[in-house]
């Protein structure tokens, strides 16, 4: 068997896997897998550094399959090379209840997935960041430690989603020489040639921002691994145009849609089988094909030997610090920091905006965790993410931590799920609150995937003042508390910015979302207490000796609003508590007992907010009273908008007057 | 006074009304106007064709201030042209509450704002929408009546974020000629230098888009001048790179972020008089320069009134549809047409997914609105938006009804927001309900623009099965909710989704989101009821003669189940009401007594839905039971994730009964 025929047959052997599941689940996409199948068998069988039986060694090469519909590509190459968690049996429920081979790579699902793709261009964002992170790791650990690729498999789809452009454009600048993007170039969509809607040079734009470029036959073996081994000698990162054909090999449907997203039906399924020469049963793989497959999976097992040996040959601090940043433990230090700030806080009573907030207390985490990694999409100053600690990533130097990520919210965010996917860093980075629109597809993902990564959110009301509506976040507290496991914080102080900073540092099995003000806010938390309240995600921030007859809950800036309101009621002679909400859905991971105590059984309820009212009603029921937003905001110095949107203390009191009196 | 004197005191007049009014609010952007002063004192004394008197002259150019910080660029050129909603007191209230002169240009607020910009990006989106409407108008009513150009603002963030890059595909494959866009290249963004995060060489990337591009001094007026020309004379959209120094005249600001987002402050407000030997009080435009910019406000007057005469001339029924379309009022046969399709559901009961009976509606639709424009980001097949009356539009035939807008989910809506605000279509396209993320950030805008867009958006839960939960919405419905403004509707059957349209056709003052399933759904309406039952948001599907012990809420395919359930348990003697809820929003706008009588008073309240529960306490309270979701979805085919998930007739009869005894 000539090289050529075996490279063949290994691919083959991805192809009818792939063919095979898709056929029995009734659903799926052959087409990708077919195509994609040679460029897959080539970097899997001659490059990429892994290793099948420890799958999660810190330096392999990532291979993120970005065009995530073609999942059986993945699934297949798993199962060949010999990763425990995917047996043949998985491959035969693919798509089915409870299985590792859900219909697009679910992170978490088994070892050997490396990212949850199917939305597209995300695979390629994630990629961006685990490009980064290998440079920011190997600057902190050495080469010996640190010194992988990552590889990306993505699709006419995945390029024509603008977020591409956000990714390629800062992998560009910072020059990810070890980043290397393979396109599956098939000109398929699902809608037909992808030149019905389409005219760009990829390889012209990927080259526009500093990307090394190569154009190859996507079918022929040894021009994919000559393209692979100049990518790998480039000082730039690469884009390979791999021209394929989709759903190569099948006589009737090859190079046309009809293969992109459903099986192929019998009579194709026979005739590929014919036209490639592959007369095995359904998920049957010849003997010495597997053989072949599985030789090729322990091809990098001597490069984890020899890491290993460097690993045990580094001394014992490098060690341990390099274990515990990949494992995501924060370090010793790290309450006692919290706790010793907390009580410098509770005697200083500092005003200020919870952005600057956040900016002092980054001071006091970035001091004492070395692997966090800041940004902000353009807005530094005012996003005030940036400490003392950290200088700026650049392209020679990356050493630094903190990312100018630039006017590209949804590529930070996706690059900062790839940090985070790659293990050893804590990315957080700035916005306005607003802009978490551009980047939710990410956020969402990191939720999915349970990733930690931090979002801070800055100018997250009208309170933002001038620049009017189209910066005024209304309804999006209530769109990111929509978000299972993300979890979305409105301190309301500096000692609840700490508390919830820590929370969202701890929180090693999901993003957070951190909403600060523009505006100044005075601290409401006087006495110093060593239990992190906001980790209740709602507490009694004012208690009333007597029964109160109202309680009013407010998040955030409103917090001030509500204890000013508070201090009139009482001065009426109308006893009334105050709870603060820095987080719903801590609240309600509490005990019902602890819930119900919160809540309380004040005949009259109210919740202050400068949002929409959706999810408010948890509190204070659907007869409540609610402060807040009902439309969109407005153009005007904000403490005129707050007067204007009806959002004060006076109407507060008003209002649970007036309910005290109905 | 030379021709390039004159040229530059008219550009001052912006740059010191920009400055002035930034001053004097204490707050925004005089870095951009200051910059782009010449680029737009060249382009609207000399090219731009609009009427200050007939601001909405069908016929006129339209201007897009991608780069809407830069606000008073576009203001100080309303008051200088004459419009009347612009007067220099308007300038003087820049910022303020209830300007027109709002810190980013709002849509509505004054007659000559095109779009609301700001988010950025979205302009040059709703450029390229512009620039497909002129087009699509052209080829209806012919050049003599429609015959304009579509020019662009915008900054380097524009360019940056991904949205630009799925703006300038689709404009570079639909080689729309009559699309300029002017790139205000002053090399500084907030955080800096452009330069410390993008290497992009912008012109080549437009270039390998298909566009025409031209380098220009942003500061040579004869430069922009001929770079304008060359522009209109190509057969490709056109980007004019114009170099410019922000903060122009700005003595020690100049060129640095310093300029960009502050006032400059006094001392260097009078260097840059000094500089740019402009010794007029704040406000003060001299005569001469008004009287010039009002004589350039009249240039195109003639081409109005020469337009106008055209008109007259057309005949009869071309006038009136013109008008009618550019009013956005529906043709006279629409309501029949509907009526009639209705009787004939009633009779025919058809089972189909909503996504196919949103098909068969459009196909309704589509014969009796000429004006409609379809489209899918490369699901035509699965979104079912195409029609048999929709061709498809292509680069050199713009007769089609129908846009293969490729994969660019966020470039779609911002183009839909484009078509809308032109006037004469009605844009609406489809996605995925999941990749409702991608393009939010236009649906908001759309919302606070009130432009009628229509969403279609598929696959609307875990109801799509095998995909998994990347692609199964599950907090969408709230997160959707949630947008003021924006309409959701969520249909049970297709007499309700016939309904749906209706109502998202009929509001002319929003956009409308039609979340629509991948399976079967059998009909729910059993009779023919003239009046459209879903404008009510939310009405007794099935009533009980006897007080009902339990009411069950529903929309969308769990309608079928709670009408199942419904069945079940007045078998067992427990009486019991359905009521199904195609929309949060049109529910709220009706009257109290309507609400209290649809939501009832029932013992037992219960809602299903197979999305999270936030929002829906409004009608079973916080004490309601809800089956639903309360995480992310799983890859399955879709019968076994509803039972998985719980979210089944047995499910809700059980918590029914189960809440009737405690």
């Amino acid at each position: 068997m000539s090289d050529l025929e075996k490279h063949q047959r290994m691919a083959n052997a991805i192809r009818f896997l792939a063919i095979d599941a898709v056929e029995q689940a009734k659903s799926g996409h052959p087409g990708l897998p077919m195509g994609a199948a040679d460029i897959a068998t080539v970097l899997f069988t001659e490059f990429l550094k892994f290793d099948p039986t420890a799958p999660s060694w810190a330096d392999r090469d990532r291979f993120v399959l970005s065009a995530g519909h073609g999942s059986m590509l993945l699934y297949s190459l798993l199962y060949l090379l010999g990763y425990e968690d995917f047996p043949l049996e998985e491959l035969k429920n693919f798509r089915q209840l409870g299985a590792k081979t859900a219909g697009h790579p679910e992170f978490g699902h088994g070892a050997g997935i490396e990212t949850t793709t199917g939305p597209l261009g995300q695979g390629l964002g994630n990629a961006v960041g685990m490009a980064i992170a290998e440079r920011l790791q190997e600057e902190r650990f050495g080469k010996d430690l640190v010194n992988h690729y990552t590889y990306v498999l993505a699709g006419d789809g995945c390029l024509m989603e603008g977020i591409s452009q956000e990714a390629l454009s800062l992998a560009g600048h910072l020059k990810l020489n070890k980043l290397i993007v393979i396109w599956d170039d098939n000109g398929i969509s699902i809608d037909g040639a992808v030149s019905i809607t389409d005219s760009t040079d990829q390889v012209a734009r990927f080259a526009a921002s500093g990307w090394n470029t190569l154009n190859v036959d996507g079918h022929d073996p040894d021009g994919i691994a000559a393209a692979i081994r100049q990518a790998q000698a480039s000082d730039k990162p690469t884009l390979i145009a791999a021209k394929t054909t989709i759903g190569f090999g099948a006589p009737t449907k090859a190079g046309t849609a009809k293969v992109h997203g459903a099986p192929l039906g019998a009579e194709e399924i026979a005739g590929t089988r014919e036209t490639l020469n592959w007369p095995h049963e359904p998920f049957e793989v010849p003997s010495d094909i597997l053989d072949a497959w599985r030789i090729a999976g322990l091809r990098s097992a001597h490069a984890h030997k020899d890491w290993q040996k460097r690993f045990n040959d580094a001394d014992t601090e490098t060690r341990a610090e390099f274990e515990r940043r990949n494992r995501g433990d924060l370090p010793a230090g790290f309450e006692q920091a919290v706790l010793d700030y907390k009580k410098k806080l509770a005697e200083e009573q500092p005003t200020m905006a919870t952005r600057k907030a956040s900016e002092a207390v980054l001071g006091v985490i970035n001091g004492v965790i070395p692997e966090t990694i800041g940004g902000s999409a353009d807005l530094t100053g005012s996003n005030n993410t940036k400490t003392a600690q950290t200088n700026p990533v650049t392209p020679d130097d990356f050493s630094g931590r903190y990312i100018h990520y630039g006017i590209r919210e949804h590529g930070m965010a996706a690059a900062m799920n790839g940090m985070a996917l790659h293990g050893g860093l804590i990315p957080y980075s700035g916005g306005f609150l607003i802009f978490s629109d551009y980047c939710r597809p990410s956020i969402r993902l990191a939720a999915l995937m349970n990733q930690r990564v931090i979002h801070v959110m800055t100018h997250d009301s009208i309170g933002l003042g001038e620049d009017g509506p189209t910066h005024q976040p209304v309804e999006h507290f209530a769109a990111l508390r929509a978000i299972p496991n993300l979890t979305f914080f409105r301190p309301a102080d500096i000692t609840e910015t700490l508390e919830c900073w820590q929370l969202s540092l701890e929180n090693k099995d999901g993003p957070s979302v951190l909403a600060l003000t523009r505006q100044n806010l005075p601290s409401q938390r006087k006495t110093f207490e060593e239990k992190n309240l906001s980790a209740n995600g709602a507490y009694v921030l004012i208690d009333s000796e007597d029964d109160a007859a109202v309680t009013i809950f407010a998040s955030g800036s409103e917090v001030e609003i509500a204890v000013d309101a508070h201090k009139e009621l009482m001065g009426s002679g109308i006893a009334a508590r105050v709870v603060s909400v820095p987080s719903f859905e801590l609240f309600e991971a509490q005990s019902a007992d602890y819930k119900e105590a919160v809540i309380g059984s004040s005949p009259v309820k109210v919740a202050v907010e400068a949002g929409i009212r959706m999810g408010w009603d948890r509190f204070i029921g659907n007869d409540g009273l609610f402060i807040g937003m009902t439309g969109f905001g407005a153009s005007a110095p904000y403490k005129e908008l707050y007067e204007h949107f009806g959002i004060t203390k006076d109407a507060v009191v008003a209002a649970a007057k007036e309910n005290l009196n109905a």
